[in-house]
C-alpha cells in the first residue's frame, strides 16, 4: 500500500493559486492603485465565505429532507445553521475594513473596473435561491437587473437552483409533519385562542384609558389592534390563510405555521428546544443577510455618494431600497405577535408531558 | 487644614442609592416576574451613558463656541466625540442583552408598566436637541406624540434645550469661519469644478457604453446622473442653495458645506486632519443613532410582534418608520458625492502648502 | 379596590436617585476634572450588570438545588446563563470606552481617589464567590490583600456568601445523579478506553514519523503524550482520582467528571443537548471573566504603566498575574483532552437509544 | 488603440482559482469529513488576510525611509497602520467561526492533514519579520522550532525578509530625525525631571499612609516604586539606556525614546497629533497579536486538549507560553509610566508654540 506524502501547510491550502489570483486592472495603465488590492482581497474572502455558507445550508438541507429524521440531525442542523449566523457577523464585520478606503483613493481605480458589479457573484445569488429568495419572490425590475448581468452559464446554474427545493420549503414540510396543529383528546386552539383574546381586550382597555395618548393617537392605535385581531382570525382559518397566501402576505402553510407557533409557546420542554431553535436561527440568519444589505449601502453611499459605482449604476440606491425586502423566513418572526404570556399557556396534559419529555429529566 | 476622609469604593460611587433602585412593579401584586429586574437594570445604564454623552456634547459646544480656539481644542474635540461613538457601540451592543428576554417572559409584567414608555426618556430627547433635532425638524405627528407624554417639568428642560445652540449650529458657524470658501489668488473652485465635470462626463459614458444595462436601467441611470449634475449646480451657486435650504434639501449654509468639501479634499494636509476626523465623527455619531433606533425597533418587534408595548402603543412601528429621519449631520455625508479621484485633485498654491503645513513636517 | 397610578419611565427607574449619585472628588478642591465623571459613570454601570447577573446565578443556583429538577428547568438555566454570557461580554466592550481616557486625563484626578479601589467591589467578590471561587481557592496573599480593604461589614457579607453552596458545587451535585458513570448491562468505559488508547497510540506513531521534529522537540512531545497518558489513567481510577483532588490538580468528583465526560460524547442526543449546552456556557463564563481580567489589567497599564493606581498599589500587574488564575470551570474545560473522533464513539445500546430520544424525534 | 475588454466579476476575482482550491485530505480515504471545508476556508481567507496586511506594511516601510518626509506621508501612514488593525479585529473575529467545529468533528479528520501546521505559514512568519520580531529576538528553541518546519524556500525567503530593515527600525529612524531630545534654549528635560520626581513622592506618601495595606503589601509596593525610579534614571541617563539596551530591557535608542515621549506629552498639539497616532496604532497592532495568539490558543485547547494538533505537537501551549512574548513595540506601551497630569506638562516655549501650531488654528 503506498503511503500518503506528508502534507505541508502551503500546499494543502493550494497557496499558489490563492495568493496569485490578485491582478490589479489599475495595473494594466500604470502604477497600481494602492487600495485596489483591498478591493480584491475583501471580496475573495467574501466568496471564499459564500462558498462556506452554501457547503453548510446544502448539507442542512439534506438533512432536513431525510424522512424520518435521524435523532440526532437536529442537533447538527443547529450547529451548522449557527455557523452560518457566525459567518455571516463576520461579513457584517469586514465591511468596517473596507471604509478604511476613501472616496478619493477608490475613485483612482473604480473607472478601471466597469461594469463589473458584485452583483453578478453568482455564489450570492445561489444562496439567496438556496435559503428560498426565487425570482417569484422578487420584483420584475429587481429580477431583471439581475438577469442581465450574469453570463449566460451564471444565468442557468442560478435558474437550476431556483429549481430544487429551498431551505424554507423544507422547513415546511418539517413543520407540516409534526403532529401539533390538532389533537384528538385535547382542545388546545381553542383554549389558546380565549387567552389571546383576553390579552388583546386588554390591550384595548390599556389603550382606551392611556392618559398620555391624545384622540388622534388613540384612534390610530385601536386601528392597529384590529388589524392584529385579524391577523389572528386569519391565522386560525383555514380559507382566510389560504386567501393571505394567495395575496402574498404569508408563505408557509397554515398547517406548518401553527405548529412552528406550538413550537414557540412551550420552547422549554425538551422535545421543543431543538426544534425553537431552529426557528430562531432562521430569523436570525434573515436579519443578518438584511444587517449585510444595510450596512453594505451605506459603506457605498460613504464612498461614492449618489456617483455610479463600478457596475455603472448607483446600486447603493438599489441596496438600500431592498435592504428589507428578501427577507425568507418572515412568517417565524411574525408569530411573536401571538404569544401570551409564560403563566397564561395551557397546561400540557399528561400524554403530551410524557411525549415531550424524557426519562432522565428529573434527576 | 482639615485632612479629606480616605475615600472608599462604595461611597464614591454612591452604591446604597445605586443598586437600591431596582423596585419591581410586578412585585407589588404577586411575586416579581424574574426578567422584570433585567428591564429596569438595563434601562439604567442606559440613562447613565446618556448622562454621560450629555457631558461630552456640553463640553465639546464651550469648546467650539470659544472664538478663537485654542490650538489644542480640536484634539480635545476628536477626543471627546470619539468617546461619545464608543459608548453609543455600547448601547447598540446592549440590545443583544435585552434580546435574551422572550416575549413569553416579558409579557409577564408588560402590562404592570402601563403606560411608561421609553419615549418619555427626557435624556434621550435632550440628546437629540443637543446634537440638533428640534421640533422644527421633525414631523408634526411625532412632535405631539412625544410632547403629549412628558411631565410639564420635562417638558419644559427640552424647550429650554432646544431653544440654545446645538452641537451642528456650532460647527456651523466654526466652518464658516474658515477662509477657504475662496481665495484671492486662487481659482480653486473653478479648477474644481472643471475636474469634476469631466468625472460626471465619464460616469455618463459608462452608462450609455455598459453592456449590462437595458434601455429601461440605463434610462434610469442617465436620470440618477442628471440628478447629481443638479446638485453639483447646487452647491457652486448661491441662490440655488438658499432654494434648497428654504425646501430642506440641505440644512447648512453654502459657505460652511463648501469649506467641509475643502476639508474633504485636502484631508491628508496637517492642518485638515483634525477638522476632517470631526466631520467624520460627526456622520459617524449619526450613523450609531440611526442603527440604535433599527436595532431597537427590531428588537421590540421580535419580542412584541404588533401587540402594543408598555407605552401603550405600538412604538415599534413608529421607531422603524423613523429610523432614517433624525439624521442630523447628512450635509457632511452627502459631500462624497462631490469627491474625485486623489490623483486630479487641484495642487494646493506654495502660499496654502506653507500654511497648512508645519515645520516639523520634512524630518 | 385602589386603581394603581399610571407608571412614568423616570419614576419607575428611580431616576432622581440614579442620575443625582455623580460627585467627582476633583471638585472638592477646584474645578472637577473633566474625565472623573467617566470614571464615575463606566464604573456604576459595572456595578449595575453586577446586581443583574448576581440575581440570574441566584436563581439558577435555586433551579439545581431543586431534585428532582422539572422538565422545563434546564431550558430556563441555559437561557440564564447564557444571558450572564451576553452581560459579560459588554462588560469587556465596555473597556473600550474607559480607554479613551488618556493618561494625562486620568493623572488628572487620580490622587484625588485614594486609596479607593476596583478591588474593593462587593459586588464582585460576591459573584466571584458565587461561582466557586472561595478564600481556599485563592493564594494566601491574595485573600489577605482583599480582606484588608473590605470594610468590616462587607467582609462579612463575603464570608456569610462563601458559606453558601456555590453554582460549581450545585452543578457537581446535579451531574452526581445523572446515572452514566456505570450500566450493567453495558460495558461502556472499557469500549471507550480502548479507543481512547487507539487514538494515544496513533499519536505516538505520528510524533515518531514526523519529519519536522528534531530530536528534541520529539522528546518533549513524547514527554507530554505520556503526561496525557497519566491524565487518563487518572480519569479512570478512583483512588487515582482522589489523590489528584487532594493535590488539587482537579477539583469535582470522578463521578461528577465521568458524568460530564458522557455528556460531551452524546452531546447530540436529544437528552444531551441542555446539559450539553450548561456545560459549555460553564466554561464561556470562565472565559468571559479571564478576558475581562487580562483586558482590565491591559487598560491599566496603558494608563498607569507601572504607576500605582487609585488604590495605591500597582493593581494592573496584580490583575495580570491572576489572569489565568481564578477559572473555576477548569474541569469542563479539560475534558476535551478525553474526547475522540465522533465516528469511533461506542454506538448506544437500543434501551439507551430510546431513555435520551423522544417520540417526536422521527417525524 | 485597442479597447479594454468590458470587466466581469468572476473573472477579476479570479473565482475560477480561489473557489477550486478546497481539497479536503479526509476524501483521499472515503467521503469527505463535514468540517474539513470550513477547516481549509477559513485558513485560506486568514492567507488572503495575511496578503493584506503584508501589502500595507511594506507601504508603510516605504513612506518612513523617505527622507524628508512629504508632508501628506503621515497621513497615509495612519490610515494604512489603522487599515491593519481592523484586519486584525477580523482575524480575531473569525475564531469564533473556527469555534463553532466541535472536538469530536475535527477528530476525524486531524490525523489525514499530519504533519501540517499552521506554524508552516510563510506569510505569518514574513509579517512577523517585517514588523520586526526577529530570530535574534525570539528563543533559541523557538526558532528551531520553526525552522524545521519550513520548506527550504519558505526558510530562505524568511531569511531575506529578516535581513531587511523592519516597521521598529524604520519607526525608530524617523524618531531619532525629531529634534525634542535636546532643546538649545529651553531646559524641557529637567523641568520634566522634577515633575516626575514630585509625583512620584507623591506615590510614595500616599504608599505610606494607605490604610488599606498591610505591612507586607506596603514593602511591595515601595519595592515596585523605587523599580519604577530607577526605570525613570535610566531614561535620562545615556550610560544606564545603554546597558539597558544591551540586557534586552529596551530594544528602542534613547533618542528615540524620549522623542517618543515628548510626542505623548504634547500629544494634543497640532504637529504631535499624527506621530502620537501612529504610536497608539503601533502598540495597537501588537495588541493584537497577541490577542490573536491568545484566542488562537485557547480555541485549539478548547478542541484538542492537551492532545497534540496537526503539526503532531500540542502547538496550543506551545502558542499560549509565547502570548506575551513576541511583543515589539513594548518601549512605546512602557512609556506610560512616565506621564504626568496635563495640568503638569511644562509650558512650551514661544518659539515652539509657533513651530507645532498651524495658522489656521485660532479661527
Amino acid at each position: 500500500m503506498a503511503v500518503k506524502p506528508p502534507v505541508y501547510y502551503g500546499d494543502y491550502l493550494q497557496l499558489t493559486k490563492i495568493l496569485d489570483a490578485q491582478a490589479p486592472e489599475s495595473a494594466k495603465r500604470g502604477p497600481a492603485a494602492h487600495d485596489e488590492m483591498l478591493f480584491i482581497v475583501i471580496h475573495q474572502t467574501y466568496e471564499l465565505w459564500f462558498k462556506q455558507i452554501l457547503h453548510e445550508i446544502a448539507s442542512v438541507k439534506e438533512l432536513f429532507a431525510k424522512v424520518p429524521m435521524p435523532s440526532t440531525a437536529l442537533s447538527t442542523i443547529v450547529g451548522r445553521l449557527h455557523r452560518v449566523t457566525e459567518i455571516q457577523k463576520i461579513l457584517v464585520d469586514q465591511i468596517r475594513v473596507i471604509e478604511t478606503m476613501t472616496s478619493l483613493d477608490f475613485l483612482e481605480f473604480r473607472d478601471d473596473l466597469l461594469p463589473a458589479s458584485g452583483f453578478q457573484s453568482l455564489q450570492f445569488r445561489l444562496l439567496e435561491a438556496g435559503l428560498g429568495v426565487t425570482a417569484k419572490h422578487r420584483m420584475a425590475v429587481e429580477h431583471q437587473f439581475f438577469q442581465s448581468r450574469l453570463k449566460p452559464e451564471d444565468r442557468q446554474a442560478l435558474q437550476n437552483a431556483e429549481n430544487s427545493p429551498s431551505l424554507i420549503v423544507l422547513m415546511e414540510q418539517w413543520l407540516e409533519r409534526m403532529p401539533f396543529a390538532q389533537f384528538d383528546d385535547w382542545d388546545f386552539w381553542s383554549q389558546y385562542s380565549t387567552r389571546v383574546q383576553n390579552m388583546l381586550d386588554r390591550d384595548e382597555k390599556s389603550i382606551e384609558s392611556n392618559p398620555t395618548l391624545d384622540d388622534r393617537a388613540r384612534g390610530m392605535e385601536l386601528a392597529n389592534l384590529q388589524a392584529t385581531r385579524e391577523s389572528f382570525l386569519t391565522l386560525l382559518d383555514a380559507s382566510r390563510w389560504q386567501q393571505a397566501q394567495t395575496e402574498g402576505r404569508v408563505r408557509l402553510s397554515q398547517r406548518a405555521t401553527l405548529n412552528a407557533l406550538f413550537i414557540q409557546l412551550y420552547r422549554d420542554w425538551p422535545a421543543m428546544q431543538m426544534p425553537k431553535q431552529i426557528l430562531t436561527l432562521a430569523v436570525e440568519i434573515d436579519e443578518q443577510m438584511t444587517t449585510w444589505r444595510y450596512r453594505h449601502a451605506i459603506m457605498a453611499q460613504r464612498i461614492l455618494g449618489t456617483k455610479i459605482g463600478t457596475g455603472g449604476s448607483s446600486g447603493s440606491d438599489y441596496l438600500k431600497k431592498t435592504t428589507e425586502r428578501n427577507r425568507v423566513f418572515t412568517d417565524f418572526f411574525n408569530l411573536s405577535t401571538f404569544l401570551i404570556p409564560k403563566s397564561e399557556i395551557p397546561e400540557l396534559p399528561d400524554f403530551l408531558k410524557t411525549e415531550m419529555g424524557f426519562s432522565y429529566e428529573g434527576i
